[in-house]
């Protein structure tokens, strides 16, 4: 395929997007597939001969569609919201066309500088404390992460590798590994401090923890995943509290702010803790600027080596949306749960099992884990909306997340009627069945 | 922005992405901006109102571009190539909008299934064992990782896990961390077995080390991120003997095949032994078609939650260029490495410091490091090409790599002349300043 195809062809894929994006209600959110159901569809190898694009686009609705779990469906309420936006797919498409790799300042500079400035922008939407920014010449920082995982992956191992160089300096007769095998790391059956749970968005007390981390010297890092966008809102920012005891701290933007996956924002106090525990120099990765303190080499900042330019995608994002805009968002989603929770409130048969802080309320019918178990199966099999549960203390609940950049009230009042009245449908079944419980 | 908006504006991009790369030759390889460059051209902080599109878009021309390394630019020969090719773009833009996160089968069969389906497809198309295919119902079986960094990374944790159980069973007298202060990790100075280091492409002898590594039960990942690519010609293959004897393998597609970034293909023998060290299953991740042996959960294959829908990337590029269009581009990679190597040895004041595998030339002049570091600064600095060194055996060395798409003989042909016109002014002048040396 040269240029001009492409530009022919890119163009029949931006009105597919935009034609699936558009339509995306009409399509059901969870698929029929059953498990195996790809591989007879599709050749057993790679044709030794180039096929067309008409050959390959007529497969997507063919063969991919039918097993699409549709995130973007205005009746998805599983899991967390994962963002999407127009600006976002456009930064996304001039991050591909660039093509460049930025894993030091070299290999590409506006892929690092942005990156840094951008970081900036978000910790200062955020209000993260000044400690926090890179700014002309701070010792903090913020870095773009594939994923929360990675964050938290990289918090330990920077305060496993600084704990243990503060060890050896006191003791140096003892070895890394029998240091290691001493190290304490606290973590709630969430891990580590957490703004947000999966679960049911529950907030550890940051005010409580921070003091006693600082006291005993121990690394806090602080894993807001999903909640961390809606600091954006003063409204929502006391949640935030407490982050002036971390050392690390991180949300994702892919989640919450409308900026595609991925891009997890992290930010640290000392950047010097992160490039201590990863720094990594062969001759080719060498450059003559690197020795000056405005260069930031991002390699030493993370697992992989090489990295796309993500920061283009917060770059497009915040500015075509605005600080208020993305404020909207948040705030229509979180409108959006209180307007579900009333109405789970109003009916008796069901209790809210946790404090609706955010976009995710917790609920359950009165009753058994089987009754609830039954329930949502009788929901997810109806393929109308998709929901997974949780377990919050040995009690199997419901969980209804505000996910899609599109959903409204009438979505949110449709999947009550439908839950309800499947709700109606089992109990009258469950009654019979087990009229002696 | 709405999905009118979008159409416009995302064929405006199509556009812009095709004319950058169209003419992408005509643009200086390397920029000339200094560190810290951007920060004054941007506002400090993010607007609150949104902005147009147009106000974003011809700020990529003004702030973005001049601080671009371009990798897709045909006098690129720095690193590795990083892969690029018009149906991965298509298949990112359609991934994006799609947008789902495959973090379990049930989060988007398709993305799941794609995935094992085409890691099969390429597997086979590198001739691997049938051990690392998934099939039907083989206990191997591939994953898509962002980065080999990671992929190693996952194989020293899953065999560091599996050897920690196996020494639990023999002692249980032992903890975990006396074991693991135990625990050995061979590597060479490139670390694990590689084929086509980065310095110089070159490979560890697999048929030494794989017996010795079975004998001992020792775990054996081989990292082919850059040179994998190439065994999909059978007259490369052959450097991939010996995998049979391994537990892992991984390259990256994204270098070489043609695939955008990121899409690292990493392949295990038992699946069950990267399951066995990440598996993680709380309620809201569970579905009730996850104990079937058809299914795959591929968050437990990584170190994020999150995926994309990357698999797209290899389906598209596989299909539209077919094995053969691949096969050529990865041969016309290395007719030109062998064409610029000639040109070197023509010229009696170089010298080639590594053999040519692929599509790396390893060469300096005959005399001291300081010569060659002047050399290739001498180049770097004019920024009509842009090369990166590395070191062999204590002596400075330039890497000359071929890595654009476009890349071609009269690029090549304009490189060496530029080079060896620059070495010319550089010895006149070095003569003068160093004659007593």
């Amino acid at each position: 395929m040269d240029a001009a195809e492409f530009r022919k062809r890119g163009k029949e894929m931006v009105d597919y997007v935009a034609d699936y994006l558009e339509k995306i209600e009409k399509r059901q959110v969870f698929p029929d597939v059953e498990p195996g159901y790809l591989r007879p569809l599709i050749a057993q190898c790679a044709p030794q001969d180039p096929e067309s694009f008409e050959d390959v686009f007529k497969d997507i609705e063919k063969i991919i569609m039918p097993g699409v779990t549709h995130w973007h469906s205005p009746y998805f309420f599983a899991y967390f919201p994962a963002a999407s936006s127009f600006p976002a797919l456009l930064a996304d498409m001039l991050c591909g066309g660039i093509g460049c790799v930025g894993f030091s300042w070299a290999a590409s500079p506006a892929c690092t500088e942005l990156e840094t400035v951008m970081l900036d922008w978000l910790g200062k939407m955020v209000n993260l404390p000044e400690e926090f920014l890179a700014g002309k010449d701070g010792k903090g920082g913020g870095v773009i992460q594939g994923s929360a995982s990675e964050a938290t992956l990289i918090a330990l191992l920077a305060a496993r590798t600084k704990t243990i160089r503060q060890v050896q300096s006191e003791k140096p007769e003892l070895t890394e590994a029998e240091i290691m095998g001493r190290l304490v790391a606290y973590a709630s059956d969430q891990f580590c401090a957490t703004l947000g749970t999966t679960p049911c968005c529950s907030f550890d007390k940051l005010l409580e923890l921070g003091p006693i981390c600082n006291k005993e010297n121990i690394w806090m890092h602080i894993d807001a995943a999903y909640a961390g966008s809606a600091f954006i809102c003063p409204e929502f920012r006391h949640l935030l509290n407490g982050v002036e005891f971390a050392d690390s701290f991180n949300f994702n933007p892919h989640k919450w702010l409308l900026v595609n996956f991925d891009c997890s924002a992290m930010w640290v106090k000392k950047r010097s803790d992160l490039i201590g525990a990863f720094k990594l120099e062969p001759l080719y990765l060498q450059h003559h600027h690197q020795e000056s303190g405005l260069v930031t080499d991002y390699r030493h900042w993370q697992i992989p080596l090489g990295r796309r330019f993500r920061s283009l995608k917060l770059w497009f994002v915040l500015r075509m949306y605005g600080v208020k805009g993305l404020q909207e968002h948040i705030r229509k989603h979180i409108r959006l749960s209180h307007q579900f929770e009333h109405l789970v409130l109003q009916d008796e048969r069901f209790e809210i099992c946790a404090k609706v802080v955010l976009g995710l309320v917790c609920f359950r019918l009165k009753g058994s884990n089987e009754l609830n178990e039954a329930l949502l199966k009788s929901i997810n099999d109806a393929k109308k909306i998709h929901l997974v549960p949780c377990h919050l203390r040995e009690k199997f609940v419901l969980r209804f997340a505000i996910c899609s950049r599109t959903v409204e009230s009438t979505h949110i009042k449709f999947a009550w009627q439908h839950i309800s009245q499947l709700a109606t449908d089992l109990l009258k079944t469950w009654v019979q069945n087990h009229h002696q419980q």
